[in-house]
């Protein structure tokens, strides 16, 4: 069986990845499609809308065959830690090639850029590294390096936010000596920060849970941006998540703790834990805190997934055991079709890591991260949708969807 | 001047309270009275009905002249450590004599008592171990050692609560060498752990705290208990604090944590955090978790202290820190009448240690545990009264009280 991989948030899935999905299948003709995808925190640093579940339901109502999650560990990273993550269990998957949008939508123009960086990776460094003490923030600072380095050089745009996924994606299958074959597809309309919902019916992610927040979740107006399965998912989720509702916890957090214990959590550098206290101690929302808190130093994006790894409880040294790591000790499945089961079934005999069902039985570093992040994101819900909520993170087995009979089974 | 102490909660100030100030006064004459009141959580391990202002607000109105803070890391302790603080407190503040109410209410039963353990300590601790290790709380296996070893002696009865801390008082007075006199007053009617409102005009602080949370604070109910300033106090709080309050936070604390990080936490000792975390997965309430939490081998009060610790995020090394000191290095005022003001003139220059009445510019191991019990405490209230209570910490000058004109001033 031909194996499609995709990374992905779908955060929510909406017209754009069902456009981007369909033109990858028109691509590369797979028997089964598997995702990778991040779990309740995400690689801006912020909680996902609606659970992994309910956007597991949404990628296998909408083509997908295999949902697996990306650990948090790697979920809400900067790129090139994400990209190594979801890259390593797609080629643990044996997929065979793997597609991602991207603003330069040329796959020729990613390959070599790739290799030109390589030949240039010492002046390349350098340079960044004299960006960053001008006080530049690292991807300004790689911004900076990167076009002062192949000026001359028929390269990629690497300002764009889904070139600079997709460089290190391609990168990645490089590094890791990866026989996956990658492709990559334009992004039509909607750039990935776009804040507004544009008349032609593909909106970014962004756009859309600006609208559902803005409009104290009114989820019709979003109904000609999402495909019909991901609107009725919606349409049965009581609440929405964002940072705003853990700000108390976050505040809990960062006021009592003492400095020593804020610099001991992933991120915290720098001597950052003293602007975290003061700003936490005058700020009375979150977007305040974050207003007060951006420098130019730290992207608003980096800020976040400190802010992130603080309510996770997540410490440098965790992080560092499971990074640490040249192998995933596991694969999280959180869906399948029937053509995903049979996918399964079919290579178990070639792959030499566990794939998870049930988290209970199984003990594991990076797995702690990912149980930790879903209790931390539980909180704000309310007894006793957050005690059921955590339980399932628990004892819920892979959601399965019979794509024949259009149901879950 | 003559100097009386009290060692006080006043959760809520209520007629008894009054009842023990009037009858103090009565016995020892004094010019001023000074009360140690512990903050924002309890000795039973719990947070204050109200803040540690509206009580001190409360102190003030009905009769004391000097109200300073006993510390978190002795507020929150077993009667022990508790007694040592607060009569430690009294003794730097050079007051004459000082007054407990008590179930017993014959000082020489307590000072007779206290020598007697002092003779008899080795057969007492022998057999305090041997009942702990047949699995008793710590309190139940003092209360049959002291039977066991006492059995033909007139000793006072150590299972009354109110005679624990007495005998703690009388004992922690003879420790420290202390020239303070003590006294004790009977106490009438309501016990400590009565839950009624009895028809005549005094009534537990339990039952007012209970009645006030049943009634979903109908406060009027309780006007015929307390003095008639706490009833303006009070009239004017918008929320009563309890447990339930912090359920959310507890939970995301214990489950957000590893059982590592768990028993870095004061009090959490042999094992217990594991069963804190199982516990915590399966309750919905705060009621519901101490419930299931509870064993022969922990008292109630000793959980709920535990719980607050973990909170507060309290460390043994915190503690310990604080509690090894020999001596203070501060004492906190948090208000004070005229002759409360004209008494502390008076001693300054006897007195060795400083009384702080500007926090944010003095830097102590133990004013800091003071700092994140305030902080703790104010996350359940909403913004921006959460974050007008928390200024307040770090900016409130002590309350001053006109006695004459009978206003704060």
């Amino acid at each position: 069986m031909e194996a499609l991989g995709v990374i992905v948030e779908y955060n929510p899935f909406h017209n754009g990845h069902l456009y981007h999905l369909q033109q990858s299948k028109n691509l590369t003709n797979p028997d089964v499609v598997i995702a990778v995808m991040s779990g309740q925190f995400l690689q801006r640093g912020e909680p996902a809308l609606v659970s992994k579940w309910e956007r597991t339901k949404m990628a296998l109502l909408n083509g997908i065959d295999i949902v697996v999650e990306l650990p948090y560990a790697f979920a809400t990273q900067k790129a090139e830690v994400f990209a190594t993550g979801a890259v390593s269990i797609l080629s643990e998957l044996r997929v065979d090639s793997f597609c991602f949008g991207s603003e330069q939508g040329n796959i020729e123009d990613f390959n070599r850029t790739v290799q030109l960086m390589g030949e240039k990776s010492d002046p390349y460094h350098s340079s960044v590294q004299k960006y960053i003490k001008e006080g530049n923030s690292y991807p300004k600072a790689s911004s900076l390096a990167f076009s002062e380095t192949f000026q001359n050089e028929n390269v990629i745009d690497l300002t764009q936010p889904n070139n600079i996924l997709g460089f290190h994606y391609v990168k990645a299958v490089l590094e890791l000596g990866s026989p996956i074959q990658p492709f990559t597809i334009g992004r039509t309309t909607a750039g990935y920060h776009d804040e507004q919902l544009y008349p032609s019916n593909i909106a970014s992610a962004t756009a859309i849970r600006k609208h559902l927040f803005e409009t104290n979740r009114e989820i019709q107006h979003v109904q000609d941006y999402v495909p019909a399965p991901t609107f009725s998912v919606l349409q049965q989720i009581k609440s929405f998540h964002r940072w705003e509702d853990y700000y108390s916890l976050l505040k809990y957090k960062i006021l009592c703790s003492t400095p020593e214990q804020l610099r001991t959590f992933y991120e915290v550098e720098e001597g950052i834990e003293y602007r975290l206290q003061e700003c936490m101690k005058k700020s009375k929302t979150f977007q305040e805190f974050m207003t007060m808190l951006k420098t130019k130093r730290y992207t608003w994006t980096r800020l976040q997934r400190m802010c992130t790894h603080i309510l996770t409880n997540t410490t440098k040294d965790e992080m560092k055991r499971v990074t640490e790591k040249k192998e995933y000790s596991y694969v999280r499945l959180l869906g399948m079709s029937k053509a995903g089961q049979h996918y399964l079934r079919e290579i178990k005999k070639d792959i030499t890591i566990p794939i998870i069902s049930n988290v209970a039985s199984f003990s594991d570093d990076g797995l702690a991260l990912d149980k930790k992040a879903t209790i931390a994101y539980s909180i704000p819900l309310s007894e006793p949708e957050r005690s059921a909520f955590i339980h399932k993170e628990f004892s819920q087995p892979p959601i399965r969807f019979d794509e024949e009979l259009r149901k879950f089974v």
